[in-house]
């Protein structure tokens, strides 16, 4: 048996990674965790089964696998929980150091203005915070549906169709979130201008901890075919005239969409100035819908023109990804909805659903504009002037409760470690002090003076006066 | 005068930076370089005058702060040509390693793929490869252009649109060159995968060091700002009939259809296939036209409905940052076609021409698929269906050459210092080697074995035999 560290890497260095081959190597079938599979004393390994009934996915041979994939489900699950974690605490740093941080002047040509007041500065940041919130009830609500189906599956009640759905939920959100979550975090520090560079912010650990996050538990930019391995099923169905066994699934809402889209009635009576929540939603299912069922065309196309299924699939890679990620945008941006603004188990009062409400616009309207192409292509929006126009309105809604917001997460400055993100705003006094504790500050002047730089100053240190200059 | 040094940062920890203040300090006069501005022995301020004929930018009073502004934009275009070097070390990295990175199995459920073989692998890799290169002639391009206008500020002969010209070409070109080879570069690191968290495929150090680039200089959010101050000048003197004294500035590539777009003929004509590289840089070009004359129409309609000239202004802050970065992409597109596929003084072959051909309709149909909406909204195009496809084909025209293309740059092993970007692609070998050199790995079993993991082992390390297991 040979171990070893895999030695540092960009961040996360206080999980100490290994590496372990085995050569020639007996591992007492005892230290394996048997209770979804056995092996015996003549070392043969075999699956347990089930109870169920027949008509269930339990009984299924494959139930045991069904339940030991939930782990890693649930594993998935748990990283889309923390993406908001992450996001919220990142976001934490930069809003209240964007609101203390002054820079330019407002018209009068007197007052400087804090950063957080320019658009750009909204616009890179107040989506970040409406995801944080959001990938909150995402993760939430992912959690829940796995204990559901986990729960049907063990009992025997579970349909096969939404034991693959779940799956396809959650490895289109851990993609999607995780992409997005570290590249917000990021941005969160640039944001920070020259002082994000600094450790002592806090941002820098906080990003290359994260950074495991998007390539770990199935890497990102593997998982959307799982996403749409389960789809296209989906569509098959829908295109045979079914769809109803999808009730109790996630990828039911795409269901009356993909309907109209397969009988050709796709681009009627759409309203290009659709501001309400419920049309922006319907926007994002359609385009979901459109883009899983142009991969599915796609993908039989290439078939049907000889390609192999390998080559096919290859193929297709790209607009699986893209049709996975604008079905995660769907799945939370209807989740945000639901449990943020509609369930009543929050116990929340109208103002805190009003700014949810304002905080989920805000999200919806930023990936409309960001991926406006998406929209605009087959007719479905005629502009996106009416979204560009409307965002704007929303950074203006949210602005005023950015600090409000992210102090609601009630993250310690212990936990944030940041200079710039304190709780007391007291950022420059936090920055230099934080200088006072390196080891080339201890001395005044610095350990270079003595051994190298005093020959080099005639007089020494401080010796320019106010003589001839 | 206190001085220390700033702290630690995610980053180029190399360079010493400090901070320093100054408490009733004099500086003697002759410290300061005196050549564009002097202080007198009474400690009076004065700009010094440069030579030049009265009709001339340089009789101007400030032609020397435009010549010293001068440095400022050297540094800019000293910032554009490190984007393609970094950039270039980065692919070279990534694209070595998933040519010998193999994952899955093809067709015939026999061979291993290489992960460059999956187009999903390609779509993230080869356009930073093909800007890698367009990045270079546009590095190179610039710096040629800073000295010609240097020059006729110098001898006189700089007509002052010339100046703000290229003040608005280095601002884009170094805002978004460098956002996107950050961006580009992290990509390359994730695309990696679990291999890319490793200090020792040096691309986390390489990405980290980078990073002070999007923020130094002016920050890439605020440098839009200074665009298309410039650029709206253009739009005015385009709207009042005029262009022409634009004739040698970079900005005369988007006043032809400044004046489409003022007359009111901007939709007509366009092919929606249009596969040509002149007509993939005409759509650049009239995008960027288009967007920036939106600005200044959303910046006017703000002023006439009574809003201040700062909050128009800030208003308008995000519609900016978009029409430079169009413009950016325009001007890089352009360069790359006449520099790099033209230009005969690069002394290329055919061959080498078509490759650079190939490339440069890569890297733009990948920015024209990203920002899709930009060239639909309007109705300039009418699908993207065209340019998805041709996308593909890309991809894979460029595929063959893509390791030959990192080997070109020549960048020895000593200076990539990574186990997975080896010009000799023992890759596996590399990275064991590498974690030998770990302190954890010095001795086995590990430091912890003996004063903590020994007593818990029954019998000890390797006590486990084939007994009764």
């Amino acid at each position: 048996v040979t171990t070893g560290d895999i030695g540092p890497k960009i961040g996360y260095n206080n999980m100490d990674n290994g590496y372990c081959s085995f050569n020639h190597v007996w591992i007492p079938r005892r230290n394996m965790a048997m209770r979804f599979a056995v092996v015996d004393e003549q070392g043969q390994y075999s699956k347990k089964r089930t109870t169920g009934s027949s008509s269930t996915a339990a009984a299924d041979d494959s139930a045991a696998a069904k339940v030991a994939y939930i782990t890693m489900m649930q594993v998935r699950a748990m990283i889309c929980s923390s993406a908001s974690t992450y996001l919220a605490m990142a976001c934490t740093i930069v809003l209240r150091y964007s609101a203390v941080r002054h820079q330019g002047y407002d018209g009068n040509g007197t007052t400087e203005v804090p950063v957080l007041d320019y658009t750009q500065q909204q616009y890179r940041l107040l989506p970040l915070l409406a995801a944080s919130y959001g990938f909150h009830f995402t993760g939430q609500y992912l959690n829940r549906r796995l204990r559901t189906v986990e729960g049907n599956l063990l009992n025997g009640t579970a349909h096969k169709v939404q034991v693959t759905d779940v799956h396809a939920t959650s490895s289109a959100l851990k993609s999607y979130m995780t992409t997005f979550t570290a590249d917000g975090m990021e941005e969160c520090r640039k944001a920070c201008g020259g002082h994000g560079f600094l450790l002592s912010s806090g941002l820098p650990e906080l990003y290359t901890t994260y950074l495991q996050n998007p390539t770990v538990e199935g890497d990102n930019h593997m998982l959307p075919q799982q996403v749409i391995k389960v789809l296209l099923k989906l569509v098959a169905v829908v295109r045979r005239g079914g769809g109803e066994e999808y009730e109790s699934c996630d990828s039911y809402g795409l269901v009356p969409f993909l309907r109209q889209i397969i009988s050709g009635k796709s681009s009627n009576n759409r309203a290009s100035d659709a501001t309400s929540l419920d049309s922006i939603l319907d926007a994002f299912a359609y385009r979901a819908a459109r883009l899983l069922e142009s991969v599915a065309t796609l993908l039989q196309s290439q078939i049907r023109n000889g390609v192999s299924q390998h080559d096919a699939w290859n193929h297709c890679l790209v607009e699986m990804a893209r049709a996975s990620k604008s079905y995660a945008q769907y799945l939370i941006l209807r989740i945000y909805i639901q449990d943020g603004t509609q369930n009543p188990s929050l116990h929340v009062q109208a103002p805190e659903v009003n700014v949810l409400t304002d905080m989920a616009r805000l999200l919806a309207l930023y990936w409309m504009v960001q991926d406006s192409g998406d929209f605009l292509e087959d007719g479905y929006m005629k502009s996106m002037d009416w979204a560009r126009k409307a965002l704007l309105v929303s950074l203006s809604t949210v602005r005023p409760n950015a600090v409000p917001l992210v102090d609601a997460w009630d993250f310690s400055d212990f936990r944030l470690k940041s200079t710039l993100g304190r709780f007391d705003g007291n950022v420059y006094e936090a920055i230099m002090d934080a200088t006072q504790r390196e080891p080339l500050n201890r001395s005044d002047p610095g350990p270079a003076y003595e051994p190298h730089l005093k020959r080099l100053i005639v007089g020494g240190v401080g010796a320019a006066r106010r003589s001839r200059l």
